[in-house]
């Protein structure tokens, strides 16, 4: 069987014709955005796409950033004008094929469920770590959406009580600590104090440049990463507890660091469990990498018309 | 319908007969447990007393303290030689029921969505603050347990890095800060530089003594509720941001203080939201009062019988 995955951003989409039973992306497109030329354009494009990609797939999945009910995107930080706008209804009549939406780190553990590290697993917890934290939870096999479907926030559960700002107004939510952004502004606001770090050698900081500082025995490096992986390994012990998960998963930019986050980190969440809980689940990195996205997406429409 | 509901603990247990259509206990005795004579024994003097209430009751139901998984008893705390013990087959063979069995938390959650302020919601965060802080969920109409059954461990998700030690041996739990031990503890604590405040002109301290006192404005009062509701307020907010519930409800005996905890506490919890989950649920203390244990039993049951 085939499916659309459609991996929407503010800034590109990218489209990928998926056979289910590999897991493999037969053929890929990503195309920019263009976040001003509108809802009805935009999807204009995106269905245009997925017509000339879509073969016989039997239908479309799509992870889109915002917040997300029945196929209707209610907001999306990045698409100003995206408000209560029936994404799934829209691309279904462009393609003629069923179409099912989900926000985008759901679409992340819904992709690891199907193709990736939670394959078999019904109770499976994932971060993704980028410009910001997002987190999709299953539960007993089903995916943790909440009344409104705004739910498993995960980036934005208080891991340090009066901590740095949050770009949601609050203060030590996860994602101000865990996040690609949040390591870099960590990173400028010690710059006077190490001047010398080989974070600041490199023309742009960036999550990678600093992890790669950290691997490296830099010690402003080691510090951020050390500041993040507590952070990070404290709120994964506490989703354990209320979730008693099988597998803990991280995918997302900041996760391409591997062993130099993966280690300390497991370490870390291991110190802050209680102890029936030590052992009963393991913390991975995302196995599908680039792939995340349009696996995830088309795990979106697999899910339901598999179900 | 009849259902037998049993609230069991490590120093007594109460056997009520419930009318599930009204939600009265209808007859109602409590016993020592006896810790010290053993699982055949203490099983042995409850199904006495369940076979002499039962009348045409369809079911037991027992909520337990510890750690249940498919009406074995895996541990608890309070229960030293509970290990691995098949508490409900063990009722079922001496009083002819069906029985069924959870952790105590799980019960009263249960009772909130059968009897009490859950009722008609599919999406609950319950608290209970005791000796320990219990937690209980219902997410999507399912009621949260986990891989291993071991899950909702709200008290030991961590509120205060380096706060604290739980007796779960971390440091600042919300069972740390939140429970009736952690106050009690903290006024102890404090004594020194608040010698003469009313908390320590009672015999005995205790959370009603604390919580009094903060009533009556005395200083170190408000001082251990306001650290204590900062907490459960960052808590709360953390779960709803998970869950994305309808309500949260508190009970367990530091909830009785009533007003003087709940009134901060909801602007405490609003205070660290993220806006768009502003105004999207209720946080109430339960309405079910010294009924909870009982009709928290029997809920077990029901939940069983009437899915």
């Amino acid at each position: 069987m085939k499916i659309v995955g459609v991996d929407f951003g503010g800034t590109t989409f990218t489209v990928g014709l998926v056979d289910v039973e590999s897991g493999e992306i037969l053929k890929e497109e990503q195309h920019e955005t263009k976040a001003w030329e509108g809802f009805e354009n935009i999807t204009r494009r995106v269905a245009k796409v997925i017509n000339s990609l879509k073969e016989d797939a039997r239908a479309v999945g799509i992870g889109s950033p915002g917040s997300i009910l029945n196929g209707v995107v209610k907001f999306s930080p990045n698409l100003p004008d995206w408000r209560d706008v029936p994404l799934a209804d829209r691309i279904k009549d462009l393609t003629d094929l069923p179409t099912f939406v989900e926000n985008d780190a759901n679409a992340f553990v819904l992709g690891e469920k199907w193709f990736g590290a939670g394959k078999g697993y019904d109770h499976i917890v994932a971060l993704t770590l980028g410009t910001g934290v997002g987190g999709g939870v299953i539960t007993h096999g089903i995916l943790l959406k909440g009344y409104l479907g705004i739910g498993a926030e995960l980036g934005h559960v208080i891991v340090e009580p009066n901590g740095p700002k949050c770009g949601c107004g609050n203060y030590g939510c996860l994602e101000a600590i865990a996040s690609a952004t949040a390591i870099v502004r960590m990173a400028k606001e010690m710059r006077d104090d190490f001047p010398n770090s080989e974070i600041f050698k490199s023309d742009k900081i960036s999550a990678k440049t600093i992890m790669d500082a950290a691997r490296n025995g830099d010690k402003l490096g080691i510090i951020i990463r050390d500041k993040m992986v507590d952070a990070l390994g404290r709120a994964i012990a506490g989703f354990a507890h209320i979730f008693n998960p099988q597998i803990v998963i991280i995918g997302g930019g900041v996760s391409k660091a591997g062993d130099v986050i993966l280690k300390p980190l497991r370490k870390k969440v291991e110190g802050y469990l209680m102890p029936s809980f030590v052992g009963t689940f393991e913390v991975v990195i995302s196995p599908l990498l680039d792939k995340a996205g349009v696996l995830g997406a088309a795990s979106v429409a697999l899910e339901n018309i598999r179900r």
